[in-house]
């Protein structure tokens, strides 16, 4: 249960058009230490509770994923690799790719994760900051498989159910977590519907 | 002093073409916890030896600066705001805007700041992971400037001296702290030449 979270949407969130909600304040530009450090508490304890407790790493997606998921390896004591959108030149030879359509920014995104940082046997926890149609987190979990590594859970900071992705990760067959779920938004008269998750 | 990230620069660090350093391992791509909270606190300990101790918020910019960042924002006990490059749905209205050259992928890089999460009177301590030629870093001090805040120091976790950024930064007047220095690289001899910093 993270209450402070649900209440810092409810008071901050901005409704855009598109079914977007701009959370800059504390998860996607801006971020408080305390809050992002007791995200990833959260989601130990909610992990636990569903019998998600052995974790080798943690995997996210640049940019947002990555605050919520290190404050998640810090609470396992795992490592973290999150995966790239823009192959760098730092990244030659045999790499991993799925591609994920992007809502916020528009077209397909590629995610890229280099084979020598997840490997076979590996238990992976995937953290996200936002569950919508879940076609990003479908992708990682895509990348996970085919490095060989086993997916254990996923996690996100606010799940928008409306969007369908809960449905869309449902052959994943894992404990999904929300933080936070949000039912409807509204940009029209800026109404944001969220309970904790 | 963290002597543990000289180690490791000296042991995975992989010279790459163009004076390229790949420190996937342990800084762009998978982290480790441990490893990257002692540079928040080798960041706050440096810092406040040069007498910058009173910080409101730490900056960096998007991707690979974030978790060090992050880690020194925790250190501070204050929060973090990253610049974005590529200006997301969510980033409506007035922004404030800066381009820098990027080695790493080639071209110029935007970086974009909303003027809500950085105002006049905010003292913003610059952490970022890699100096080379100072330029992203500059354009970051930049988008400080104009958004009335006032920089009070530079860190990043690893400088490249034969790249020219301190000299570029000079003109900035702040303490710049580097955790650990690579005087050389050479990528036909895959020869890598670091101390601390």
């Amino acid at each position: 249960m993270l209450t402070a979270l649900v209440e810092r949407i409810r008071r901050e969130g901005r409704v855009l058009p598109g079914d977007l909600l701009k959370v800059d304040g504390f998860l996607n530009h801006r971020l408080e230490p305390e809050l992002t450090m007791r995200m990833g508490e959260a989601f130990r304890e909610r992990f636990a509770t569903l019998g998600v407790d052995a974790v080798d790493l943690v995997v996210t997606a640049e940019v947002s994923g990555i605050a919520p998921a290190f404050a998640t390896a810090v609470a396992f004591g795992v490592p973290l690799v999150y995966a790239r959108k823009n192959r760098p030149a730092t990244m030659p030879g045999a790499v991993l790719r799925a591609d994920a359509p992007s809502r916020t920014k528009g077209g397909t995104t590629p995610l890229f994760i280099a084979p020598d940082v997840l490997g076979p046997g590996d238990r992976a926890l995937l953290i996200d900051d936002f569950l919508a149609t879940g076609l990003t987190i479908g992708a990682l979990a895509e990348l996970i498989h085919r490095a060989g590594a086993r997916l254990t859970g996923v996690g996100v900071v606010i799940e928008k159910s409306f969007q369908g992705g809960r449905a869309e990760l449902d052959s994943l067959d894992v404990p999904i977590v929300a933080l936070a779920i949000v039912d409807a938004l509204d940009a029209t008269r800026g109404l944001l519907d969220v309970r904790e998750g």
